[in-house]
């Protein structure tokens, strides 16, 4: 197998995985008072601790979820928000008319039109929050999120990134991104599936969206998912520690693939290549289904996704290639090939072979 | 150490860690079409269609969730519903009328009536959920869900019973109890933190708490906690085989304690003996703060926990213990011990020597 679809789930790490086995028998409730139940407790607050260095972060602005999906939903709850179309579908804003240009990014100057409209409406209709994802999950692009935050602030407005994406495999620094809140997802960095968390930033006011207990501070009730949260923890310390080689390492072998696939008749890249994040290829191949095309690599066994995580084994075009201008068609066309750092040279070699004999296939089949 | 506080969180069975170990390198997201994304999806299945026979449902009745609380939540969201009031905090209810006498069970007749009542009130006063707790998460008392549900259904609402303390512990059946909802948590029966789930009857309508893509039929979103689930399923299978011999030991153990615990002067049980889980202890013993005895134990390495969990380490009396008719005083005189099947004969001899001498050694310091 041949795993190139690092952005829908990546291999559990070797410290993850490490960090699992060595605490299956640490079973103790973190909220007992027990010393067996605050050893619990401790290995929270030490990842809670260490997820914060990561993101430079204070502790207390950590709050561990089940996902990222949640991470977003407990972040927009209760408030009136704003966000692109281009959003993973677990934000769901109230408004979406923040613009992305053709390239994939968002477009500042028109933000600030927008807000300054908004200002000049009833209060009531305002929104309060500005919602903008770090990184987009199919075609990478990265969004100038610092200065989206200026504009946000200028405006007396929060903002919140979903940089499930971005965690663990860019430098992400809540200061100097200025965010207010930030969404992560474990199992997107190398932890497992079923941990996330959101930053809040001191003094930003959350509701919870699950009822309970008093764990984290009253704001996500449930017992903690323990070994996910300190697995988290490892993953992120891990992708962190080696993000610089690993990302030129994995940008090598993207330019290298992405080089060879261009170079096929018909064959374009969405979205821009600047302001990309180092593992992403979103290409369409004029007149190949990019679902064909996945399910024949499949058979190959190279694991690459069409256009739409969501929308995977349903003919519906990405919402996100809509948005920067395709028709139906061309979205219909694309596939998302995203390269990890576990990838070998051979691999993408020998992937890329595979896929341009099949594009050639699929066409001379006229499929 | 020796654990006595099993309806805290239990140990991670041997199924379920063996389980994680195994599957811990099948990281396909189970949203993926691939091969690889379609195993993880097949887990998920195969684990759905186990635990939907352990309690007599469908496989597509079974919705997983990140807890016990979540499920809960999940369950009562949007609807208008009526509870008792020492449901767990997770279930928050619009009405918390239902009577519960002293013996810590529900007074059906007075449901009846209760519900009678509001039958000729207005439509929009009226709920059309009940909720009901099968065993208390503090005094171990069972509820008569099977006549509940009856009654409930007699007056046109559904019925949910948070089912945490008793799924893996006694046999239990959808179908018998005619229950629409049922909530359960994989970390009380040998699963891991971080897993549970909802049975929802086949047409019971629910709304997501949680906004995202179409996993578990759009119901839940996030991505699964594949790991969560699969150990969830080979836990709930494993103390399902052995429960009938399980009980009975631990059951043994546990009347072997108690009469030595009320043979102590001023000890009371808290809640009916009759209608209880085989695993629960709710004492109290006059003059005796519930929370020095806790604290004391630990120095003993015995694991025991104070009346409420969810208020361990403040001193408010338990909403459960107030319920049942206890004074304040009373309530801080109480203790919690659960027993598990993994507890030996030698621990409980031990463990209840030390609480006897510890219980006079508070008193005579008059501590």
């Amino acid at each position: 197998m041949i795993y190139l679809d690092s952005a829908a789930t990546t291999k559990i790490c070797d410290a993850a995985k490490k960090t699992i086995i060595d605490y299956l028998d640490d079973y103790g409730n973190p909220s007992s008072t027990y010393e067996f139940g605050r050893k619990s407790k401790l290995l929270i607050e030490d990842a809670r601790e260490r997820i914060a260095n990561c993101i430079n972060a204070e502790p207390d602005e950590i709050y561990f979820t089940s996902s990222g999906s949640e991470a977003n939903t407990l972040a927009l709850n209760k408030y009136f928000s704003i966000s692109t179309p281009f959003e993973h579908h677990s934000v769901q804003a109230q408004y979406k008319h923040i613009c992305i240009d053709k390239n994939g990014i968002v477009n500042c100057q028109h933000i600030d039109q927008q807000l300054n409209n908004f200002a000049s409406i009833g209060k009531s209709l305002k929104p309060n929050l500005l919602s903008c994802m770090y990184v987009n999950n199919e075609i990478g692009t990265i969004q100038p999120i610092e200065k989206i935050a200026n504009i946000a602030h200028k405006y007396n407005m929060l903002i919140h990134t979903d940089a499930t994406q971005a965690v663990g495999h860019m430098p992400v620094d809540v200061k100097t991104l200025d965010v207010d809140m930030l969404s992560a997802s474990a199992h997107k960095f190398g932890g497992t599936k079923g941990s996330g968390f959101l930053f809040a930033k001191k003094n930003v006011k959350l509701w919870p969206i699950i009822n309970g207990g008093k764990q984290e501070t009253g704001i996500r009730p449930g017992t903690e998912n323990v070994l996910g949260i300190i697995a988290m923890a490892a993953a992120l310390e891990d992708s962190i520690k080696y993000i610089e080689e690993r990302t030129q390492y994995v940008k090598m072998l993207r330019d290298k693939m992405l080089a060879q696939l261009l170079a096929v008749d018909g064959a374009h890249l969405n979205g821009s290549i600047e302001n990309r994040v180092a593992s992403n290829i979103n290409i369409r191949f004029d007149g190949v289904s990019g679902q064909k095309l996945v399910t024949l690599c499949d058979l190959y066994g190279i694991c690459i996704s069409s256009g739409s995580a969501c929308n995977e084994g349903n003919a519906i075009p990405s919402h996100v290639l809509k948005t920067i201008g395709l028709s139906n068609e061309k979205a219909l066309n694309s596939v998302r090939i995203t390269i990890g750092y576990e990838n070998t040279e051979e691999e993408i070699n020998y992937a890329t072979d595979i896929i341009i004999k099949l594009v050639e296939r699929i066409r001379s089949n006229n499929e």
